[in-house]
């Protein structure tokens, strides 16, 4: 039986070739069928965008963390307001967002209650919720403690460092005593991790000698590399590691939706200085999402964890809005504002 | 003050631009000095020849292992003979090897009584002692038990299966549960894998068709790949891991002295899949030694673990008995025998 209510989604026409194109979607207006008992009908405020949506799209093989295929509502993690429910937890006029990213690109997303964490719009901007309190911090935290092991002293680099992982784990760094050197496109970028942010160095990475610089900035070798963008800034981060070095290997916005991946000529050094290069599943790591959410709150409230968020406006801008993440045009978390309603 | 014997070594006279050549070395006549309390006269037997002697040869910077530099004694496992002591610990008469792989290519070595270990020649030939017993047993021991972290039943494949390492690696893997696929050039030592070392299943990595051969030998993909050559192969194998895999990378012979190494085109595997790749220093394992060779000569004893070496023969013939470990024209360990004596 279906909702009275209707829905648009954004969903899979075709896999895309490289980068996803308004083509390879379509923006459907369906209906919303009726709630089983423990669901809830979020309206969804915000969706998120984030480079992983373009791996998923793009796979042609099922990958352990779900491939988005053909038919399918493209995948995001989202916030927003319960407007039906059936979950005592969950009630009419709350907020919450989802645990597992799968709200999805559309205006209503029918999630079970164990998908969904209630959250507070007077104690956070809804915003937060999909950044430093939502995927993005607990990504961070996650990398820098399951794999980073982290020592206070030691020296952390941080690529895609202004993008909310990357803003995210510099921080985080930064709290637990690390000296942290972030690589981000642009001069302005630089200045608001150094600025803004505290990071102890920033470093263009279009300059052109990045591999210079690092050496400079980073004389003893890198003990922790936190990487979000995969191709050259990996490869030559790689041959700058130190002896037990540990490389979190996050993502790699460099290769999302290029076809093709440059390879890793320095991974010898992997060998010779004792590396480890490994990469996590964020959602593995949900026993740890209380505790870590309540540091990463505790941390904001005491001003030591900042946020920042570019909100585009309009689901039908989706496509348009998602190629922003590729073209280094954006210096926070992207969102995409579905709808009006609470805004703050 | 100097000692009477007069010994002979090996010494690099230059940095190899690749593969090292007889004119990079120099085989010199020197005298012996006199020992220091504590140390040890030996007149060592066999010397290992090792990939990784290449590595240390060529780095042109100081690496965790100890690069070796012009005017250096080529670094080598050895085993042999007490034959003037300041020790108690070691006798004259009795049989010792190194610890830390510090003897040399050369007739006698001074070493300290911290760097070596008893062996009881007629427990084992002393060969055993720089195989099984030594360095690759040890090495082996040592990736699988700190990176590996075997299950039983699960499916590990190991790399240059038929040289020292991986022959122990594939067998200890097995005494352990696991399903093992071996990888080796030519079908003589696939055929000695899987008959006289009782792999499940070897695969000739020179057939040109090794991706598809491994997707048919793995096809639930790959839990542990043991990597001695590096290169392609570690490319294909990492194209190929399971969720939660875990690559031991041990030695990249493929790219040893070829100063150039190919890049890694597979690297996304290892966030698609949340795959750990990490090295390990040999000698940190050093607390672990005694137990490990305990176990290894427990498995030996009881059958399980074979070893097999190949000898040559004559100080002088260091440089192009070491080249054969890089035209796969050997089958075992390869030991250069530096004089007559206890030969069994």
């Amino acid at each position: 039986m279906d909702n009275a209510v209707r829905n648009r989604a954004w969903r899979m026409r075709r896999k895309p070739a490289g980068l996803v194109q308004q083509d390879d979607l379509e923006l459907v207006t369906e209906a919303v069928r009726a709630l089983a008992p423990g669901e809830v009908l979020l309206r969804l405020v915000h969706v998120s965008l984030d480079p992983g949506q373009q791996v998923y799209m793009q796979s042609t093989q099922e990958l352990p963390g779900g491939t988005i295929w053909p038919g399918d509502v493209i995948r995001a993690w989202g916030v927003g307001e319960v407007v039906e429910s059936r979950s005592d937890r969950f009630p009419v006029g709350s907020h919450a967002r989802d645990h597992h990213g799968v709200a999805g690109v559309q205006e209503y997303a029918i999630l079970p209650e164990a998908a969904l964490i209630l959250v507070d719009p007077e104690a956070a901007p809804l915003n937060a919720h999909l950044n430093i309190l939502g995927m993005p911090g607990l990504t961070a935290h996650a990398g820098l403690s399951q794999i980073g092991c982290l020592q206070p002293g030691e020296t952390v680099v941080v690529s895609g460092a202004s993008g909310a992982v990357g803003a995210a784990a510099g921080q985080i760094a930064r709290i637990r005593g690390c000296r942290v050197v972030g690589l981000a496109g642009g001069p302005e970028k630089c200045a608001h991790l150094t600025g803004e942010l505290g990071f102890d160095a920033a470093l263009d990475y279009r300059s052109g000698r990045l591999a210079a610089d690092l050496t400079l900035a980073c004389p003893d070798g890198i003990d922790v590399y936190f990487d979000n963008t995969g191709g050259e800034i990996l490869d030559i981060c790689l041959g700058q590691m130190a002896r037990k070095g540990r490389i979190v290997f996050c993502g790699a916005i460099a290769a999302y939706g290029s076809g093709d991946s440059r390879g890793l000529t320095n991974y010898l050094r992997i060998l010779t200085h004792q590396v480890r290069f490994e990469a996590f599943a964020y959602y593995d790591y949900e026993p740890h999402f209380a505790s870590a959410l309540a540091e990463l709150a505790g941390w904001m409230q005491a001003g030591l964890l900042k946020h920042r968020e570019d909100v585009a406006v309009g689901l039908e801008n989706f496509v348009p809005v998602f190629h922003h993440l590729f073209t280094s045009g954006i210096s926070g978390k992207l969102v995409l504002q579905v709808r009006d309603g609470v805004t703050r």
